[in-house]
């Protein structure tokens, strides 16, 4: 029988992934599970967005361009505008959701084991995406003491080696929720700069902003824009993950037609997507507004129950709809598991992220856990109970 | 300004793309051209698929499984089961079209530098996704003098070496339309055995095979089930090329548990392509049987015309919607561009896609054009008239 590959032997398999048995069999003892351990809000799609699609008369779902439909890539550059970003629609190449953007990054910036800098934790696929192209990532770790603040410009400067070819962060930041200023953005396009690297951010929690503070993109750094590869979605903005619509975008032409290959090869973009993202440029800013409001009593719900149980520490975040916490126990992927094994509160449990997932391998921390807040306040409160709970009788208590 | 990937140059560009803007031109011109150069057909996606998308009511397009609904999986396993295909829907992957599934294909069980034998001509965008993934095609040629059958054992047997871990066919086959019989999938399989390789299909097309043929499925090898992997789409079986919905399908439980971490690490394919693909399991067997009848008449069209041409030679497929023509010409790059930019036959041309394209660098034949015939045959025949024409004046005519 042939072997699979060595890429397919070092695919990680997801460490929430693992815990979903153990969720059912929780729910199947008829324990209420509060998933704290996934992205997939539960705000509705705008409504407008889910009405282009009922209401399409197309005969026929043809392919669209590979570089998505102009209308569309019309419509984004007015929506980019609108946050301070200048762009044609040449600058935009619509992808099967932002994770086929991180693939079109790599492929077409990074040769095989060159490596990407990445700020850890970080989001879990990053590993998987880097593995599938054959680059590498190299972790540079920020700590939850000062709120996952960007590590110091020494700090990368260290790793940075010949075989580094490019920065890569998540602003506002899964898991951490961390946004980054602008001095910091700035810091980070002197690196680019500096050491010739492509800068690459994934923005696309940018509508989730709180406490008035201002997302300021990799975009605004124009005088090295030859450098820098924005990487978005319409999953979290428009809550319509499984559309699969995402986009890639750079003023760098070369690099452009370069992906652009990558396109054509993958022949083009989900249609469906295509027509509820461009409707969704429509969206009203009152639906924003109304959500942000929402993550912002989430999170206060959130992080001010964590900070009050013995032994806990959650920096506020500032962005996304995550926190990372962390907890005065042994192991994080132990906790998680035994939280839907063999604890209960009142016939309730919650299930988190173990943090370990989010940084590379060995994690250098084990007390932390995500916490995706996108439940309602009501739910939050009572999941908020259960943890104060948990961690009070967790046998791995550690103080 | 750093530099774009190795991978990123190697990957070739379109030659049908590069045609893209002649045929622009000859339309600005007043032009009519017949597009006989792409596999869009214009037959209409089922009426009950478009209407399960239309009458959805979804409130939150929510990330799917991975590995796609359950229900659509399900679904699909009782489609296989129609056309004589046992399997479970832990044995279905649903991926991001046809294209994806090979993705997951390479990266799941070929590691970088290992080899894929492809008989040529092949679907020029294998190439793209073996550089995607770092893995070499290796070409074995057919020849159009026998119709595109697959080369003799013994040929396979000549360039296999230590670093092949994998046979690729596409069946019936784009570009040449040809329909392997059983004897020769049978031949495959016992390769695929004797020298412990993986045996991928590509069977988008396999609802369309004419004159009273029979498809025969590389997962009818049942002894060898462990090697197979069958590569599956929606878009040319039901006309729906842009919902992007495909599948990666295996009995082997390790190359399945591979590809899910790959499958896992994207998210999950297209939801409202889902919903279509699943509806779509039910369309009728007359439409299948309108549509091959069409096919039918059309490719006698084009085949008659061509084989009446001085010079020229087509063999007749048995299925999928193109044809390969060898015509009486220096280069088929030149001829095409030649048909868009200086000729026209009353104000009308054909835009052809070069077979260059579809053969390893440098192909080792100039003279052949593939014929998608994709349009209604009254276009069909004025779009051979063209053509007898142009072959007639060509400038560049060797015989």
């Amino acid at each position: 029988m042939p072997k699979i590959s060595k890429k397919g032997a070092e695919m990680p398999a997801s460490p929430i992934r693992k815990l979903v048995p153990f969720a059912d069999a929780a729910k199947q003892r008829g324990i209420k599970v509060f998933h704290l351990n996934i992205g997939q809000p539960d705000v509705e799609t705008p409504k407008n967005a889910l009405d282009a699609v009922k209401n399409n008369n197309l005969k026929v779902i043809e392919y669209s361009h590979s570089a998505g439909n102009l209308s569309y890539r019309k419509k984004l550059a007015e929506y980019y505008k609108s946050v301070g970003i200048d762009l044609t629609p040449d600058e935009i190449i619509i992808t099967c959701g932002g994770s086929e953007a991180i693939l079109f990054a790599f492929n077409s910036c990074l040769n095989p084991d060159d490596e990407v800098i990445i700020p850890e934790p970080f989001y879990a696929n990053y590993n998987g995406f880097a593995i599938s192209c054959g680059v590498k990532v190299k972790p540079i770790v920020s700590t939850i003491k000062n709120g996952f603040a960007l590590p110091e410009i020494e700090e990368f400067e260290k790793i940075i080696t010949p075989k580094t070819k490019a920065i890569m962060i998540c602003n506002p930041n899964n898991p951490t929720g961390y946004l980054y200023s602008k001095e910091e953005i700035e810091k980070l396009g002197h690196l680019a700069e500096k050491y010739d690297l492509f800068l690459f951010a994934d923005e696309v929690y940018r509508e989730f902003c709180y406490d008035g503070e201002k997302h300021y993109s990799v975009m605004e750094l124009k005088h090295i824009d030859q450098h820098v590869v924005l990487l978005d979605s319409v999953s979290k903005r428009y809550s319509a993950c499984g559309v699969r619509v995402g986009a890639f975008i750079s003023k760098n032409k070369e690099v452009m037609d370069t992906a652009m290959k990558f396109a054509q090869a993958r022949l083009s973009p989900p249609s469906y997507g295509q027509i509820l993202g461009e409707a969704a440029c429509d969206t009203p800013k009152s639906y924003f507004d109304e959500v942000v409001a929402d993550y912002i009593a989430r999170r206060d719900c959130v992080v001010e129950a964590i900070n009050k149980m013995p032994g806990c520490f959650c920096p506020n975040p500032k962005g996304a709809f995550y926190a990372v916490a962390s907890l005065p126990i042994d192991d994080a992927d132990n906790f998680c598991q035994w939280l839907l094994e063999s604890f209960n509160h009142k016939g309730k449990t919650v299930m988190l992220a173990p943090v370990t997932g989010f940084y590379s391998y060995p994690a250098p921390v084990k007390n932390e856990v995500r916490i995706s807040y996108v439940l309602n306040v009501n739910d939050l409160k009572e999941a908020m109970e259960c943890l104060a709970e948990a961690v009070r009788v967790y046998p791995g208590r550690t103080s």
